[in-house]
């Protein structure tokens, strides 16, 4: 089945303790429709400038993604800025929003039927303008991010409450629902009508929660590690591409897409930009799955005569 | 087999969101001691003055522990500090040594040969005088902290050298490798010649690292959680015993003891000092074993006819 997903396109200048990069592809909806695009047929949908570089085009058909970027006159939207030395969070140093700010998503009616949609972080606003267009998904999952938290509280809440899967970071979901403490977070999530959500963990893995059950996704030890943009949208698009290619939604199953989308997010730190998707070969991502396995499994407690 | 531990003894005063309790019943070797002797027959190692209550001597007895608590002419070690909203870092309000200061430990002929021993948190320079001692354990780990990787760099490196297992914090390993990156810390820390490294990453679980293998334990969706003092020691205490109540040091089974480990600590931290302990049964230990299997486990990759 076919993935949807909508978010924004950029040209990001980034430095890390690794280098900088000056104008490089980015946005939520590039980096999570490139990572989708491994799995299932996938179609993005996001605003660009009338200065958007062909290439970075080429590229998205390379990979086979539908192209339904709408061209806006303006610039691109770009970002700009740094990661310290443990490269944990991103620092700002500048934000053009350039076409982004007048993006109106237009979701056609060839497209408005496709049955999982990825809500790459955008203003709420525009996510529930998405919600108003689709056609009876079968799964939407939404990232947001804390500027949102904190500026379109109401509006985050009415997307929550119409999603199935919300992706946040911990430091997003803390802020969101005001206590540190995780399940506690995730479970005040819940009540607020998302199916499931998903705690972004970053060197730490990642969690799901549902009303009844829980998983822990283990982190990878990551020794190469260039630029951590993009990390948590690559996680989405692998999570969705994943369970679109294979239609099933059984706890089970949900829990190996959760280590698809952590598998998908370690090579994209691996280099700058979408510079490792862009040589990244399937078998890659089966051996690193295994990976996963090898490093988290662990046999039944059992101790004779004990007690 | 039998378990050696040999650490500090502490009256705490301890604050934390969920209450304050002034001169609790603390310190690593306590902690640690404790842990162990729900596995294995425990000996315990530690100064302590002449105003040590007897409540917590009886209470030491109580858990079949054999008491070497080494008594000096003055105060027991005290410490008071208090952890903030988040409970991720302890804050040192007042330390008092007393016979800490003093402590020469005395490993008796009848305690020498203990095959599975554990130096808690405590001065390298008295960790080695204890490894002195020793007569062929079989496995000997180590705790510490930051104020001895700033204070004494050189004792700490010939610790790490003489024992198997190295157990540190996150933030620890990062300090004293000087990297951010854990997996390169962590290697750096197996080239000074320990076996293998426990690194702990509080309410994110817990990594092992050995020259040729890794292991991702799950963190506990902790909703209940009053203080985190002693967590740690509590974790390598789990580790030892049952290790120790085993006697298999096959990878499978070291897995499987640092889980033993993590529910340890997880058990700790629902209420203050020891007191969770004092009423742990091992039919809750074994249950939350399972618990961690089952929020953790995932099934292989398999994508038929992909690529």
């Amino acid at each position: 089945m076919s993935v949807l997903v909508v978010g924004s396109v950029a040209l990001d200048t980034v430095k890390t303790p690794f280098g900088e990069k000056k104008g490089i592809l980015g946005g939520s909806a590039v980096h999570a429709s490139v990572s989708s695009s491994f799995f299932s047929q996938t179609i993005v949908v996001g605003p660009v400038g009338e200065d958007f570089p062909a290439e970075h085009t080429d590229f998205l058909k390379s990979r086979n993604i539908t192209n339904k970027l709408q061209i806006i006159k303006g610039r691109t939207f770009r970002w700009s800025g740094y990661y310290e030395f443990d490269m944990n969070q991103a620092h700002t140093l500048d934000t053009e929003l350039n076409v982004l700010s007048a993006f109106n998503p237009e979701i056609g009616d060839e497209i408005k039927k496709t049955p999982f949609v990825f809500l790459a972080n955008l203003d709420p606003e525009i996510q529930l303008k998405v919600l108003d267009q689709l056609d009876q998904p079968r799964l939407v999952a939404a990232d947001t991010m804390d500027f949102w938290i904190k500026s379109k509280r109401e509006a985050l809440h009415e997307v929550i409450k119409r999603v199935d899967y919300v992706l946040m970071n911990e430091g997003e979901v803390r802020m969101f629902m005001e206590t540190p403490n995780i399940p506690l977070a995730a479970r005040r999530l819940l009540k607020l009508g998302a199916k499931a959500v998903i705690i972004k963990q970053g060197e730490h893995g990642a969690l799901l929660f549902t009303d009844n059950s829980h998983f822990n996704a283990p982190s990878y030890p990551q020794e190469v590690f260039r630029d951590p943009t993009g990390a948590g949208d690559s996680f989405a698009g692998g999570f969705i591409g994943y369970l679109a290619r294979t239609g099933d939604l059984s706890e089970g199953n949900i829990r190996r897409a959760v280590i698809v989308g952590s598998v998908m997010a370690s090579f994209n730190i691996e280099d700058f930009s979408l510079d490792r998707m862009r040589r990244l070969k399937p078998h890659e991502i089966a051996e690193r799955f295994d990976e996963f396995r090898r490093f988290s499994e662990f046999e039944a407690f059992s101790l004779i005569n004990w007690v």
